[in-house]
């Protein structure tokens, strides 16, 4: 899609459009600007007859982008912030976002951020089942984390739904049921009383290393929910094949903070280097080219001179 | 110093008493909160007998805000924008920045951006002596880039100074002619018009990848000015050591765009490993762990529990 | 029009259709969401068989933004930040928006800022035909203005029509030529060329406090372009009705700055009773009630309690 | 105080200045840098003998930037975007700021946004004691509204006040007894307890019509607080003079809304007038003059021509 063509109704649209023709999308963290053009144009050509992959969508994680602030995960950094990172970030790109609703918050500041995400042209939000203050899921049971009561989650899910504007908007919810060791019987539980309050999606949240407990929900979950969204982040069961994932129901999967961790390393290194050199020549291959920078944004008519 | 005791006050003042105790401090680029925390703790030991090596100052480059929103390097990007960006920097670092104010911009407009600076906590802004529309100046004579006049930008460097509200901030004049290929007469006319005229410093620019020209200035230069500030950003003569330039007679070096190319390039290498493997598995060598991210900042009672 | 159906996309084309079905719409300066609310609601009953009065959009004043920062008319305040207000106004309120433009800056910028209005959903933008550094137009020739050339400022309307994404946008070029004393026949031959360049529109502004010349104008204009959108913003020949000059063609007029100067005068009022009786009792006859204040936003969920 | 001598430093310590030097303060709201530079600038002469009256601060309030953004004056409009609001107000008065600071928020956001406004050049936050979803409190008994827990809100004093940077920032506790109908033993405890905590001062919050009550809790008070900041919001006991409550024992009083609630009479009106006539003569008297506000903001290089 061509970004002079794509405009804030269309761009949401888009992502309702994508799940509803390909079997399974996937979507990759991006935290400003730079970042969702780099995703956006990531390409890898699979040789010739099995044409080219590229990811579908971006995701504004509340992890990446508190990190990014300095800040811990804990939705110290305000919607408002977030999102105006996000317009800057459609801006230049065409590919549209879902954005990572941490708790929602308050559920009467709910149908405003919801509203204010629908008027920027995100695509969807997911929430999170967690009370009181949030905690990074990765942290587990190491940090005190609460589970949402179900009917106080249920009532937000209906109060956001009541309140968006445009009928594409989703409406996500991510459960935490196996990130709080609650067990499968109560992620089910969940999900099936968030889809009956008019969740677009489920997210299932899981902190192990193999991707066992996120298979058996998504079974489970898909005898009773057949075409329901079903989503994945695969960020610690990291071994698992994309196609894997939609082959066990799957349709979307969240690659969810993996630009802003390979940048901190880079970024790491190549102040280290110049230390230690004194100087940057041996930091320059850490680096892209100066003319490679200058050119790397959506081309205008200013620069193409 | 700690975090805690920084104001934007002390913050601002900080740079002129590196300066002043210093033979030569090295700034480097930062272009967001996190790439300020990686640059403030980067820490590199040279040994037991030879203590540790680490950056004195950031730099806020007009190059990296504007590729970090995908935008031409042209003035587009606004300084209030940037300058909420460092004032996000500030609340989580505490070491002193210096501003890349590209043209200045008009002279009516320049007291105001003065006056935000310095509210904001920035020691110093360094203006480039060219006109018209700015362009980055390692395109050098491949594009359209104009000289300003002499008097034109003392008067600008006059307002400026007239401008500030504090003694401590500095206004430092980047000298273009060895870019546009005016000769060294001319890069050294134009040093002693800018200090006559109040510039708290001399930032002598080249985009040669040797550093002979500016050795040369350097060295003519110093013969009159014997305490002015004197800078360089070794980006094209990255071959010589901070020693060499220091013994040459700078006192401050800036690397000026490495942490956002160094990201980039980490970044561009993360999604396409994830695309060609199907999985993140074989990215993550390529990224810092999640439990690093989840304590980068600085620390705060609400994490340390 | 519910303002749980406008997204950006409705509410940009929502201008042309108004011009397209009206005889002469009338637009109202608003600098905030709260004077944009007050006038989206602004009705006045004329009597049982005539109908309601109210207004059919907004003006974003850059007299009255940077009148509000407390900074001078002179494009100091960069379009990102009046964009913001914008946005805010945005979501609480559903009438089109024009936007004061000045002089649209840079060519090179104009596309760029162009394409963040059409994000965000303004209509339209009016730009003028001045150089240098911008001044308020009702200075005159008290101060400094020079009218743009011709040629360049044809280049710069052909350079934003060329950049827009969507259809609906309009440009509309905003002529100087009575306020800088530089004759009727100047100010006709501007029109023709910005016509023939691609504007949408002419503005025809005025620092008279009768509109002999601005009638004079309309008259010429229309007998060459009939149907191509002309406007006025009355501020100093205040006199005439808006019945007026529908009949002498207009089709837009715009009351430029009054919600702001009354505000301020309000303002001024208000502070100095307080002070004057040493308690607000007194003041409160100059203001609306807090239970006024308390629903004057859009209804909620939230608040229906 | 001359605005090009004021840094966010020395404006943060400037309210203790003036509340250690004189006997009572007053201050005015200013929701935008418009209202605040008039808030800053009204003086009324009180005869030769007396003197002039000024405001000695500006207040921000929750009530009026909500209702600004046409937001219900639930804690929804986030502290960031008051915050810059500030930063722009900073930039062109001179004059101290207390912050109304809601519930403060969850405790371990609350010293991120105490560093936040410190940072910014706030001298002073209001927090007040009640939990739930914040409603205006003069809403009263009206509406569901829930005192805090005691040992919840000094824990949230204790914190930020271990969280603020600098010494002279101050954190004041708002009791809100009356308000709900707690009484005033409840109201002397909460203060007791508060002040133990480490509040720098104490706000009593009514909304009755006369002030008894708030009269007697000031005598209470001072018998055991005789140095404590003690704060008085007459909003709706408007007949009691500055004098009286000085007398009483305040030290500081607070009209927190007029200004905005003046604007809005005011636009109002203006806007109907224009509606009425098809024309704006009528309603130039109800608006200062383009000359004045062509120059309210400070003097600048720039327009001083």
């Amino acid at each position: 899609m061509h970004i002079d063509s794509v405009t804030n109704d269309i761009r949401r649209a888009r992502l309702g459009e994508l799940v509803a023709t390909r079997q399974c999308i996937r979507i990759i963290e991006a935290h400003n600007p730079i970042s969702a053009i780099i995703a956006e144009n990531a390409s890898v050509s699979l040789g010739s007859s099995l044409g080219v992959e590229e990811f579908d969508g971006l995701w504004s994680s509340s992890l990446t982008d508190s990190t990014l602030h300095g800040l811990p995960d804990i939705e110290v950094l305000d919607p408002q912030t977030r999102l105006a990172n996000i317009r800057d970030i459609f801006a230049v790109t065409t590919k549209p976002l879902i954005m990572d609703g941490d708790t929602g918050g308050k559920v009467e500041h709910f149908e405003f951020f919801v509203r204010n995400m629908e008027l920027a042209g995100v695509s969807a939000v997911i929430i999170e089942d967690k009370t009181g203050l949030k905690r990074n899921s990765l942290l587990g049971t190491t940090v005190k984390q609460v589970s949402t009561d179900v009917g106080e989650f249920t009532a937000k899910i209906r109060r956001g739904k009541a309140a968006q504007r445009t009928p594409e908007f989703m409406i996500i919810a991510r459960i935490e049921s196996l990130i709080l060791d609650l067990g499968m019987a109560d992620a089910l539980t969940r999900a099936d009383a968030y889809v009956a309050a008019g969740a677009d999606g489920i997210m299932i949240h899981s902190r192990k290393s193999n991707p066992g407990e996120v298979l058996e929900f998504a079974r489970e979950f898909r005898r009773i929910h057949p075409s329901v969204v079903l989503i994945s982040a695969p960020t610690t069961y990291n071994s698992i094949h994309a196609k894997e994932l939609q082959s066990a129901g799957f349709n979307v999967i969240i690659y969810a903070n993996h630009m802003l961790r390979a940048a901190v390393k880079a970024m790491q290194d190549v102040s280290m280097d110049i230390l230690r050199h004194g100087r940057t020549a041996e930091a320059e291959r850490r680096c892209v080219g100066l003319e490679h920078i200058l050119h790397i944004g959506p081309a205008s008519a200013s620069t193409r001179n």
